[in-house]
């Protein structure tokens, strides 16, 4: 089968300055969509050694991938190195100038000359609408059919473009027969090892689907991969193992696919037509800004108080001062006594507390850098809490708590609602 | 200068399946060293393919740079792709075996015939000892002189490898006398191309040092590189630049190199003595998850409240319910008064409150997704309020809107902190 080879562009690469996600993000996309790449390359801001790499790589392969180099600046030079490559022209894109425009409007700042560069297109080329940024991508024709792809480098404006635009039209071009479907199931609670321990003889004997594992930050994913030639055959090869991994791992799987602990907790909350705040001292904020990354979240988070400084937890939180004083702002009290002002103070039907040391300072030999209490309030039952010491820096330490607090509302909405 | 190429070899990097960290590191520390490179490369565990890849890296550089594809297993290809490409046979390099063999016996397992062909290296090569694995590295030479060093891909063997054996074998046969060093300039509140049109001709003219400009999300780095024999020749070249653009968006520069924008606030607000707020409805803690990851940030961020519900703002904050059924809770008169309730009720200097439309539901004609308000309350001068339309997806609006929310926040602290 005809395949393809990904070029990221961009002196950054060379300089070591920047770890090359987007090549990974790419290829995978690619692999699942059955198209093989046989070869990935990153080159310099330099139009000469760009069109040369382009030209190499539609010699062996059916066609180039770019990603990078589309931006108004001088050192943007992708687009002029495809038309060098493929001996065109360039042509002005309007509804990218028209967006530019608008855009430029909306934020009351000039555009310069050097942002109109941006829509024009090699000429007969296929534009690929950039509704997350200026620079359109493009997909551009040799006069023998083979192709070039191109793409900003920005994570965000070339995602949603590889997925929705180039995927499709790389699996009708190239005429991909086979397909490899994925189905991951995230685990949230349980260690990488105790996964691994329960779904070990499946993990090693299975070929197609194969089974992989995945850890995170206190977070493990379960990603079970088959490969046939149409989706339903795929996903038929992944029914049976999914049904025995979700039993073995029962309780500890919030979602599947794209889902996140957050999308999992909203939807519990909806559910159960639930109202939930917040109390966060050493996680900072965290809990709420994963929580409020769901669309619609806002009906069922109330919000919370970022408690860093203990006047707050007293002032806004209603924790009292001999507790603190008595205990310490890192006790179980003190994260009871913090989320039971936010149920109540936000009028909320359960809240989450957490308090802890992030590090570096602040530790002491009996309360260590890492140190951690959860507090989850929810009016009737006795408040239930939990502690942790945590390893690593300060921003290892702050994500896992998140997670860990994440969980903790998880598990605990998954088995009232269930109920 | 001669320059030389990378090869990252492993069918995982073609399928997506890991993010290729080698190449970074390698990059890195050849341009610390002077050294040039012009492409990296990545490519499966396929002989021939990894040869091909090899030659054609040797016809353009001076030399290729391998890494991974040296372990034990039938699918580690890259000993007899880079004879095959420069046509040599093998050869046993002892030490590696008598090694392998103290090895094996100390673990108490038997040495597989697999394992020894591991102590073969191209005839005539430059041995790399490893003794952090099993697989020696090497450097093997064409009969022009040109080269191959081959390194394994477990990034805990590549790395001392690289950096004690590899480095100074470069610097030596290319003549590397030079040193590259770098000063990065954090921009925040001014647009890519605004950036671009203000150094211009800077950009445009400077070779050595080189000026480069990254952009990111509502902020822009601008990156000096200069070239010399030593390090202060080359800090020498970069100080007129710098003190060039530093003029040149004076106002905008939050800070240096490993600077970030909840660093640079926390200096000035030690600085000053002040303390800090938040009100946060449309960012749900991002704000305040920036200003925490910050390791001291205690001492001078209060803490906050998430406002995402309309009760929340009146009952937390102080928002007169009135104001919100008149003007809306995405407007200038709730943002102020949020944020004067934050500094307020918080006891801090300053407050600093956001509320708008992250969508994707909830726009109106009127107020559109993506409309937002931030306002800054510092007790005497008058509250100050911004508006912004955010273009993208609810992440991106959020990201984008935290961004903005710390520029605010910077520049009154700048400006009120140096006068």
């Amino acid at each position: 089968m005809a395949s393809v080879e990904i070029v990221a562009v961009g002196t950054e690469l060379l300089l070591g300055q920047l770890v090359d996600t987007n090549t990974a993000f790419i290829a995978q996309h690619l692999a699942e969509a059955g198209i093989d790449v046989h070869a990935t390359h990153a080159v310099g801001d330099n139009r000469d050694r760009i069109a040369a790499t382009i030209r190499a790589v539609i010699e062996r392969a059916e066609g180039a991938i770019t990603t990078g180099g589309l931006g108004p600046t001088i050192d943007d030079l992708t687009k002029e190195a495809v038309c060098d490559a493929l001996d065109l022209g360039v042509e002005l894109y309007e509804p990218a100038l028209d967006q530019m425009q608008r855009m430029f409007a909306a934020i009351g700042r000039p555009m310069r000359g050097n942002n109109r560069k941006q829509a024009e297109l090699p000429r007969g080329s296929l534009p690929l609408d950039n509704p997350n940024g200026t620079a359109p991508g493009f997909i551009a024709f040799r006069s023998d059919g083979k192709f070039v792809v191109s793409m900003p480098g920005v994570p965000r404006e070339m995602k949603p473009m590889l997925v929705e635009r180039v995927v499709p039209f790389l699996r009708e071009r190239l005429g991909a027969r086979e397909t490899i479907c994925t189905r991951v199931l995230h685990t949230i609670g349980l260690g990488e090892s105790e996964v691994d321990h329960r779904i070990d003889e499946l993990f090693r004997l299975s070929e197609n689907p194969k089974i992989a594992i995945l850890a995170h930050d206190f977070r493990v994913d379960v990603k079970i991969m088959a490969k046939a030639t149409s989706v339903e055959a795929a996903q038929a090869l992944i029914a049976p193992a999914q049904d025995e991994i979700e039993r073995r791992l029962e309780g500890n799987i919030f979602g599947r696919d794209a889902a996140t602990p957050a999308s999992a907790i909203n939807e519990l909350l909806g559910a159960g037509g639930l109202k939930v705040a917040l109390a966060e001292s050493f996680t900072g904020g965290r809990i709420a800004a994963a929580l409020t990354s769901v669309p619609g979240s806002s009906r069922n988070f109330v919000g919370g108080v970022v408690a860093y400084d203990n006047s707050v937890k007293i002032a806004q939180l209603g924790v009292k001062a001999d507790t603190i004083a008595a205990t310490g702002a890192v006790s179980a009290e003190t994260a009871m006594q913090m989320a039971h002002g936010a149920r109540v103070r936000f009028g909320a039907d359960v809240a989450l507390a957490t308090t802890g040391i992030a590090g570096p300072d602040g530790g002491t030999a009996d309360k260590p850098v890492g140190l951690a209490w959860f507090a989850l309030d929810q009016g009737e039952a006795p408040t239930q809490t939990w502690r942790f010491e945590l390893s690593g820096e300060r921003e290892a330490i702050q994500q896992r708590a998140t997670t860990i607090g994440l969980g903790i509302l998880w598990r605990h909405l998954n088995r009232s609602i269930q109920q």
